[in-house]
């Protein structure tokens, strides 16, 4: 007796979790695709065949869930974009690292909506609140590691003395947001190999593809 | 009794042209903050003081309503863009000219959630129908429009003859989506400063600010 009342309550954690991370996986497909907003509780419960009130019981609000499935989001972008240039050494050849790992995770389209974030800043940018604030939050701390690099790279000699790191940024994170447009409006089958020549331009050192045997979508 | 009968009609025709301008004023500040989505009937019919039905029987279903509010938004993109850009002689100096007016439309927020197409765009980019089609049958407008200019502008040699021009209106339109998103999620001043100097590395010459008398928001 003693046994199961210790198994059941574990086994229940355990299986929570689960439903938990089955709701959150359903839950960033859907949102990639119609929005955060899109993301109805009802949506989620016809979707896994679960009720309303078994949904909500994970997360406890809407915005609880959007909050959820934009964590979900940053773990997917930090596994298929920032992994991929871990332990590779700071400065100009880390930053061709996340620049590869950047296009690449476009380009294979990891979330099936294109890039997760970008059209979560296009819904939430003009709503106040915690969502957005999260969004922002992930922006700033990608572009403050984008940062970083590029005055590592400047100050080992592989930039000019000169160069203005914001400007290098933001012309960089153009190019990103150029790519994703071109390939989620326009289809563009050509856009990852402009979006490499235009890196390569801006950061003087070519960006190879990158090659992963990585699913689409996990 | 024959006058009557001509004017009531035409004033009647009148009324309706300003009622349904007057929906659209609206649907595009509603659209251009929380999506073409968020254009529900009910919401201009609360707006405007008037009846669902009223509003429906301009435009007959949601997509008619959206597509016309995507057309409202073309006109003013036009007149505060493309139109400032008018006259000017084709080529360099037209792309400047193009371009100026386009960071200005961003910097002057002529929409209240910034850059209309590119909002739209994020929306409705995997929601196949007309009014996908619509959305990037206007980009790709004036995307032709950009190229044809900077083709003008090789032939003239202001651009290196081995100009790549599809890369060329890649790399613009990034340098403008990175300053709608620098202004829409992070609220950041000195991007127009960034996208005009990015942009004027691009071409090779200056871009200055536009100075405009013109209200934010017509």
């Amino acid at each position: 007796m003693l046994q199961c009342c210790l198994v059941s309550p574990r086994r229940s954690v355990a299986e929570s979790r689960r439903t938990r991370a089955d709701i959150l996986a359903i839950g960033v497909r859907v949102a990639s695709v119609e929005g955060l907003e899109g993301l109805t509780i009802g949506r989620l419960a016809t979707a896994l065949n679960m009720s309303k009130s078994g949904v909500l019981g994970h997360f406890g609000s809407k915005e609880d869930l959007q909050l959820a499935v934009v964590g979900t989001a940053a773990d997917i972008f930090t596994r298929e974009v920032a992994d991929q240039a871990r332990g590779v050494e700071p400065g100009m050849k880390k930053l061709l690292a996340m620049c590869r790992a950047w296009v690449s995770y476009l380009e294979r389209r990891v979330f099936p909506g294109g890039c997760f974030f970008t059209a979560a800043a296009a819904e939430f940018d003009d709503r106040p609140g915690r969502v957005r604030d999260a969004i922002a939050g992930l922006a700033t701390v990608w572009d403050r590691d984008l940062y970083r690099q590029v005055r590592t790279a400047v100050a080992a000699g592989d930039l000019p003395a000169d160069t203005d790191a914001d400007q290098v940024v933001f012309e960089v994170s153009g190019v990103i947001l150029a790519l994703n447009h071109a390939l989620q409006l326009h289809r563009d089958t050509k856009a990852p190999a402009r979006a490499r020549r235009a890196l390569g331009r801006l950061l003087g050192y070519p960006i190879a593809p990158l090659l992963l045997f990585a699913a689409c979508f996990r």
